[in-house]
């Protein structure tokens, strides 16, 4: 089965969300798209993109985002992180066009499933996340887009 | 200036390349499709992209790509960093179409570099690091493909 693993996007764990948004914007000539509270994942996040890659006319595939994640509130999970290895590089994402059916895949491979099941994350998508030991120390999400189908 | 910053590759330390290249490529139906020597940088690097994206007719630009990196002997600094850190998420790689007006552009911004001036890199690019502090963590490296010039 060739399921046409994308890159969705690079996600960073970041303290004060519009200050990097800013940094990114100015030095990186990134664009701001979406910015989300996510109250389950005890998150605040921003999507950014090369400009002109959401142009109305362009026919460019949507290129591989930066996620900038930040902890929604001292209780979450993600401020522990910060506190634990500061900011930097937290997770990458691959969309997917069958989420379960990668997730079934995936465990009979050999990797660690920490969500057994797809849930609701950005964008409205369905999402699970990989242990990083199953994939050399890299934090791994699955995504699927639900709008376009 | 717009330099259409673009998301050239995301890069991950690994300890066994081989092993590292197969669980991605059978996981997440990755595609090697180069690996090379870095001797003045320590590494071994392989460039994995979805499958298709690099087929002879594809109209499709070429998407970010996974570099898989491993220390070229015990003397890398990359050893020292997985000794340290261990395997997992290492840098990100912008590709811009001007690195030496970026570097100075970014410098004037207050961002740290690494290098000072361009270097040869992996496919033959040159490229130039910035110090992480300057991007919320996240060790960032530009590439400028000389080829395609």
């Amino acid at each position: 089965m060739d399921s046409h693993y994308h890159l969705h996007h690079v996600a960073i764990l970041v303290e004060d969300l519009p200050a990097a948004i800013e940094r990114y914007r100015t030095g990186f000539e990134l664009r701001e798209h979406l910015r989300e509270e996510l109250p389950e994942f005890g998150a605040t996040v921003a999507f950014l993109t090369p400009r002109g890659a959401h142009e109305e006319n362009s026919t460019i595939p949507t290129p591989t985002a930066i996620e900038l994640l930040s902890p929604l509130g001292p209780e979450s999970p993600l401020a522990t992180t910060l506190k634990k290895r500061g900011e930097g590089l937290h997770h990458i994402c691959y969309e997917v066009s069958d989420i379960a059916a990668e997730l079934t895949r995936l465990a009979a491979l050999g990797h660690h499933l920490i969500d057994q099941t797809p849930r609701k994350g950005a964008h409205g998508n369905l999402v699970a996340f990989l242990h990083p030991k199953s994939a050399h120390g890299v934090l791994t999400e699955l995504c699927q887009n639900l709008k376009g189908v």
